[in-house]
């Protein structure tokens, strides 16, 4: 048997074929035609999906399920995409049920948080959790929450909304209308604030940990602080769901030990003392989680 | 089949049989002999369980597993108590292995925050919720999770432990040695000391909770406050969780209205927009949520 794992990202997508073991056997990737919208890249995908099931029967080893993960909200339960902050046409388009019709197989719509938990989870930094907490910070912070071996998805598929724990509710304001979000605080365009607050100077997310590394006193108080600010939102998770790890990806976890162990410093003061040994550690998969995790995914539904 | 489900208390047990519904025909219970210590307990134990084990078995449905709640920190794995604080001997006893012994059928120990939290969702507040959080607020600030229909224990059994999510870490000292956890805030001492420091006067949890009703400023302040703060604990774990429904049981959930209201009222500040519907209901099953859920535990255990 095979399984065929989509990520549907804002500016690319990627399709793998895998085989019952989860190991990518085929990988293809098209880049995003903006002025094409959904309706262009249903027809790409389309193709590629079809490409895949020929060689999965080629192969010997028909495709029993089609996993996918979508860069932005959807609605789990009905398979449909909500839609995409990149490309225009997404509102409402049934991808599960358009999937099952060309395939004739039974696909899985999630989300890219939800799915590259799955994917760290199933093929990453998570294997041999029974309970993991994954947390992805980058231009904002999402999450998706492993318990018993299984994904968490919440009655509303709204589970794993890490960073949107609150910090301060007098905090500034954060991209969901509310304040004081853990996001406001860590993600990039916070950490580009705060250090723009104590300097009054504008640089990017990357610069500040650069500086921070040659010395820079604010650039490095903006990093503790980041990395304090984490700690109390993966605490919170810590404490709720004592997970045996935490796996931490996105472009922020690129800035390694840099951040990794101020982290991993700060987070016994808010766990229990039972808990301290609880370890933050890097994402494996990279890019990959997405696609990766589609096939968990797809797996999931056959088991 | 029948199961017997106990409720080991600090003051007291609690047995009963349940038929294969889970609905109780038998209820035993004995106060504790706190001189008699952890060996006189379980003399008392053995003779209920072989009562209640007779009794199944003249009924025509042999019992098929015990489930047990114990008030005080076990290790889940190993099925053994770690200590109580109320009756001495309690340290290292492996419960599970007696019961199992005693009876001849499985059994499964876990603690007093896990068993409550499975009894309201297997047969009060939260039925018919897949996923569901449970917060008991009293001297203490306990928990349980509920997610894709289990519970969830995490790696080292910690899991459900919401009193000890960090409101303020320049907060006031906590039990659990570490500073401004949520139980420092909104748990009796906590509601107590609060009271004390606007005032210079000490009184208990529920005078403050009256005062209130009949217009004392102070007091009604420390009721909001008291809201407000279990709302932002709460909020962390609908963000994380997005459960169906939050079910509140402890003492203070005895205050009804005047406590649900304003915490109700609060929970949206602490939510992402599309959770905002969340409710936090009060627990059903009182003093039984635990020898209820014992006996869920036991039904678990053989499905």
């Amino acid at each position: 048997m095979a399984f065929i794992g989509i990520d549907k990202g804002g500016t690319r997508h990627t399709l793998v074929l895998a085989d019952a073991a989860g190991t990518v056997v085929r990988h293809v990737q098209h880049g995003t035609d903006r002025a094409a919208g959904a309706a262009g890249e249903l027809v790409t995908l389309r193709a590629d999906i079809e490409a895949l099931l020929a060689e999965a029967v080629a192969l010997g080893t028909p495709v029993r399920a089609i996993g996918i993960s979508f860069g932005g909200p959807v609605d789990v339960e009905a398979g449909v995409t909500i839609l995409s902050h990149h490309v225009p046409g997404w509102e409402g388009v049934s991808l599960r049920a358009l999937a099952e019709e060309w395939s004739g197989v039974p696909a899985v719509l999630d989300n890219d948080a939800n799915v590259g938990a799955l994917g760290e989870w199933a093929f990453g930094a998570g294997v041999g959790c029974r309970d993991m907490v994954y947390v992805n910070v980058g231009t904002g912070i999402g999450g998706g929450v492993i318990a018993n071996g299984r994904l968490v998805r919440g009655q509303g598929s709204m589970a794993g909304e890490i960073g949107h724990l609150t910090i301060d509710p007098a905090g500034p304001p954060c991209t969901c209308g509310r304040t004081g979000c853990l996001e406001a605080y860590a993600a990039g365009p916070g950490v580009e604030r705060r250090y723009q607050e104590r300097t009054g100077v504008a640089r990017s997310g990357r610069e500040i940990f650069a500086r921070a590394l040659e010395g820079d006193i604010d650039a490095k108080a903006v990093v503790t602080d980041t990395a304090d600010y984490l700690a109390r939102g993966i605490g919170a998770a810590v404490c709720l769901l004592n997970p045996g790890r935490v796996v931490l990806g996105g472009g922020l976890s690129e800035t390694g030990a840099q951040l990794f162990d101020p982290l991993n410093a700060a987070l016994p003061r808010y766990v229990l003392p039972q808990e301290r040994d609880t370890r933050v550690v890097p994402a494996q998969l990279g890019y990959d989680s997405g696609v990766r995790g589609a096939v968990a995914l797809a797996m999931e539904r056959v088991e």
